[in-house]
């Protein structure tokens, strides 16, 4: 086989991992000898060991010698486990083969100048698309310091999200809403604003027919603690719930909610830019959020371009009516020229569904 | 080669006649002798030959013994041109493959009737999907009597038309524009509301850059007569521009209109429903309708559910706005039991946008 076949196990492997290493990114390892596969390794959760120590855990003394594919350059510092750089030196591999390289500073190239020092053949940027595609969380995180945003919505082929009198179940059938599941998954958090908790009482839970589900945070944006009490989000125990409110909230009102296990987070800056909304998350260690609106929501994040992925489900029906919603409200963007341009990553026929993928260009 | 081999060869033929022969069907035609193609033949235009006179002409005498492939049931009966069945027979064809039979009752069966009488073998129902799916205008005609309705919008994955300044230009790329122009030819008429031609000035002709383009009638639904005179639909002369009125509207309102080579059709039933529309349209030769809205007539459209098939171009763009339009206004379907159901028949990707064309989901 060809390093490319190896590094696409190695690729395939680590997409084990998606949605539960944040805030590090998946990483997958691959390690041969004379040929033959002796050891595969993931990362599967942060502070956990990482995919070359899983590998050559399971190569034991046939690591020597050999060659290891790693998705991501190995790291080369002391974080929550020991540099991997080092493991890989004293398990005397002959060659590592590197998909991309780690943008966090703490890594970026010294894994790669110490494998080399140590007479270690490095070969990197092996399927380097493909390994990069694998963490886009990461990547922003690392760029930007804030969390990865993935905006959904399902609409009709008329760009509705209800009738004009407001019913919405169900624009979509059942495998695109299945998959919305699935995303929900691998995001830390869901985001909504209080109007869609009060209009349609969601559990937003992770909901999959095999009751392997992993629920994300549900946070709900709610400047004046509007919440009801008696709402799914507040009530059941199945996920953590946060409340973003205004500092003007009085902890009197609050009371209710932290009895029942709620945390409500006042935010000290202004509540309508969602900039501050992601600084508030990610300093509470969310990296990434799945936005399901309402509309209003929607139109705050498109306000400030605050989108890393479109996910748009379209229903092949029509509703019309001038009055009936669509999925970004707001103001909306006044001129042609301005507009949030994407760029399609995918389509897929889901069901009866089509389903798009789409991200913003990247300019420059 | 196979039975379907040829057929295939026929419904390819038979292609080269899509948007120019109504009321007529495209067909196409393959004569076969000892394995060699000895004819082919497409109906090109109303009034004209039929595939098999062309593709008999070609055999010329090797046709005696041949068999002959044609995708839709020769005809029967003299209309504008002989029977093809009698043709058939007197050319001494061993063997006459059909696609579909054709559902007009002149000739439903009795062109193979006629064919096996006369000691012919007759094999029906070879690909006859594909060889129905070549006249969905036909077929409709012949099914209802009134013209085929094709839907067309351009939208963002938000739903939205234009901005909430009321700027579209343009919402898809060159390639989907290019596309729609394609539409344009093959459909006897595109229709607009007045409101369209008042704030958009549109030309509603058929622009491809190899010049060889038909325009289709220009129909403007204008029940006051309010269409501004020096609109390009009057103003040019580059396709035939018909205004259906309110048959109240004056004679002297009409006048400059008239002078200007501009049809106006007062029309006796309410003007509001777009069935009385149609059948006005059927009665003036219109088959089959282009309808690009504006958002208002896309929503009378959809009120009575006259829609064949709908063109959705979706470019990644957000453009947000509560206020901006969507494609399909007027007071919508109130019920999400009630929305008008489509099914998908193909999603592709033009340039950055999509292409979805999806047709009414056929009820029992």
């Amino acid at each position: 086989m060809k390093d490319e076949d190896y590094m696409q196990l190695a690729i395939n492997i680590a997409k084990v991992g998606i949605g539960q290493t944040n805030p590090n990114p998946v990483v997958g390892a691959v390690i041969v000898n004379d040929g033959q596969v002796i050891g595969i390794g993931a990362h599967l959760k942060a502070g956990e060991a990482h995919a070359e120590v899983h590998a050559l855990q399971m190569a034991g003394d046939k690591a020597k010698n050999s060659t290891i594919y790693v998705t991501l350059e190995p790291c080369s510092h002391f974080g929550k486990t020991p540099p991997c750089a080092d493991l890989l030196i004293k398990s005397k591999v002959k060659r590592v083969v590197i998909g991309t390289t780690d943008p966090n500073p703490q890594v970026s190239g010294k894994g790669i100048k110490k494998l080399r020092e140590a007479g270690i053949e490095v070969d990197l940027g092996i399927m380097k698309l493909q390994a990069d595609e694998l963490n886009p969380v990461y990547y922003h995180y690392m760029d930007t310091g804030m969390p990865y945003v993935t905006l959904k919505s399902a609409i009709s082929l008329d760009g509705k999200i209800a009738t004009s009198t407001g019913e919405s179940k169900w624009i979509t059938g059942e495998r695109a809403r299945l998959d919305v599941h699935m995303y929900r998954q691998i995001h830390d958090a869901i985001l909504v604003g209080v109007n869609t908790v009060i209009t349609d009482n969601p559990s937003l839970t992770t909901r999959l027919p095999n009751g392997n589900s992993r629920n994300p945070i549900r946070v709900i944006l709610d400047s004046s603690l509007r919440t009801p009490l008696h709402s799914n989000v507040i009530q059941d125990d199945l996920a953590s719930t946060w409340i973003i409110v205004n500092k003007s909230v009085k902890q009197e009102k609050m009371k209710p909610f932290i009895e029942k296990g709620i945390r409500i987070i006042p935010i000290q800056d202004d509540i309508r830019s969602i900039k501050n909304v992601l600084k508030l998350l990610v300093e509470n260690g969310i990296s990434s959020v799945f936005v399901e609106g309402g509309a209003e929501i929607n139109g705050s994040f498109l306000k400030e371009r605050a989108i890393n992925q479109v996910l748009t489900y379209i229903a092949p029906k029509l509703i019309g009516g001038k009055r009936a919603p669509t999925s970004i409200g707001g103001n909306g963007i006044e001129h042609m020229a301005d507009v949030f341009q994407l760029s399609v990553k995918s389509v897929e026929q889901l069901g009866d569904d089509i389903k798009i993928v789409s991200e913003p260009i990247r300019l420059g």
